[in-house]
């Protein structure tokens, strides 16, 4: 997404069998086209209620040729977005990752997932796993995240850094950053946060709600990792050791709102990459506008009167007012 | 929009007054939010047709620090989209302006607009000005651009190039392509078309518009021009030097569907940027597929029964079932 945008921009046109059966064919390889509403834009991210997209025609870039892989500890959190200035700047934009990823979810790969090893001795707080890439007949990027790290290094935006020597090393860092997710199911009860907020927020949200959950909660440990460069955190919050996990489950609902009023504050979103589905229904009714529901649920009553595509999804049943919906 | 992205690609969040007088603040400043229908991408385009919109949350980017820019005589029209390529692959991306433009409104620019001036003596066919831009702390692309340029005669797919050498001369440049339109005014009569193609057929569409133009009406001079990496091509027609404006300006609507019989036979729009309003309602009626007018009038009919947004623009009658059109 950082690099190349995310599966909404490099979608470039889209098939769609419509609730009557009939098909939309709108498989336009275009870059620009600007006659009417953008049909593309309503079925994409409407998870198959208005439709069902069949075909699409999507925007491809040429494999980079080079990557240069580092693993950075961050002086401290607020940095993260200093860091990623300067890593933007530094590759002209060819930054392909950016992954901050805490304390305690990397503790939990290194403990639970063969192979994930931290290359710091020092237990950082805060870890980036970054990558430049380059193209075809550019000079690789490895002068230029050096230049960067020694200079984010010598401002202290950095404590350490290592860059991979090798493609073995390069997938070592990234075993890590894959084995936090499967690294918490060791660790008992876990729940989950999927959210966004503006990037230059990200710091002050995961302050803010660490605060309130564990204020809350005593002993909760917050797994938070990311794409930072997306204002894309998963906040996931794992239960206290002492507790059981069915305690835990039970304030799940208590949790996620503690966690959402504090996104929504920031003027954020409660599901960056996940949707909506059945779970977040109460999501919605909760914090998307009432005039927003209402749109969202006339586009529904009009596309799909007889509320047959994915039923009782994405739409909380207020806003899907649509035929069935009425007389049912 | 070929390195920085589109409007609706630039924009992040909107705040848009509905038919009904209420507000939806939808001004988020979030790259990624899955949480029900894009609204902003139905109002982004619609023209005003479901809402105006009074205030919009864009994505920014940092000026290039340094801008090479380089007008280059094709060896043909066929070799623009490996130009092209080679460009956007020796920038790695930071390829800001690819204009092609061709002999006719070259020459109407030179003849006509004080200071354009060709750099080349001998009257090439097609043009491109092309723009390599760099940022911070990156070396500036000038070895880059003329490395590109220097394989590129070698591989007779430019027969030659001019580099500007100061910010002036770059300047130069430009007033030839923005003179381009202020020229074709000098000439009488035009017929102009904003037209969109994959960027891969640009060359044959033309070729074939070309071709079916000039079979029509002897001595038609096309004035073509536009943004090759978007596929956009301003398809403009001067009137022959015999004919008077008037009985030029009467083959209008067969010239049209000339032009765009072929545009759509590749695929494409007969209206990439400037959109539908009230001129190419026609246009809207003969090209765009039935199923696609119908979704569109349904939302708008649902968004606006009343008719009462921008009313008469972008919908045909027969799709903008609205109901004051029905009862009217």
């Amino acid at each position: 997404v950082l690099r190349y945008g995310n599966a909404r921009e490099l979608c470039l046109g889209l098939e769609v069998v419509l609730p009557t059966g009939e098909i939309w064919d709108g498989l336009r390889g275009l870059r620009k086209n600007n006659t009417g509403y953008s049909l593309r834009d309503l079925y994409v991210g409407a998870e198959g209620t208005l439709g069902v997209i069949t075909a699409a025609v999507l925007k491809l870039f040429p494999l980079p040729t080079t990557c240069h892989t580092a693993l950075v500890a961050l002086t401290n959190l607020r940095k993260s977005t200093d860091l990623l200035s300067r890593a933007r700047a530094a590759s002209h934009d060819n930054l392909t990752s950016f992954e901050l990823m805490g304390r305690t979810c990397i503790g939990f790969a290194v403990e639970h997932i063969p192979g994930c090893r931290d290359p710091f001795d020092f237990a950082p707080e805060w870890y980036v796993l970054l990558v430049f890439s380059s193209g075809e007949g550019d000079e690789p990027p490895g002068q230029k995240l050096q230049d960067m790290l020694e200079s984010a290094l010598q401002d202290e935006v950095i404590s350490d850094a290592a860059i991979a020597s090798s493609e073995t090393q390069a997938q070592a860092f990234w075993r890590l950053r894959e084995g936090l997710v499967e690294a918490q199911k060791f660790e008992g009860g876990s729940i989950k946060h999927d959210v966004s907020v503006p990037v230059s927020q990200v710091p002050a949200f995961i302050e803010l709600a660490n605060d309130a959950v564990t204020a809350r909660v005593a002993g909760i440990r917050p797994c938070v990792f990311g794409h930072l460069g997306d204002g894309n955190i998963h906040y996931n919050l794992s239960q206290p050791k002492s507790m059981t996990i069915n305690d835990f489950k039970a304030l799940k609902s208590e949790l996620n709102h503690l966690v959402y009023d504090i996104v929504a504050d920031k003027g954020g979103s409660f599901s960056a990459e996940h949707g909506v589905g059945i779970l977040k229904l109460s999501d919605m009714s909760r914090y998307k506008p009432d005039i927003e529901l209402q749109v969202m649920g006339q586009i529904k009553a009009a596309l799909d009167p007889r509320g047959i595509m994915n039923p009782g999804k994405v739409l909380p049943a207020t806003a899907a007012k649509t035929e069935a919906g009425l007389t049912s």
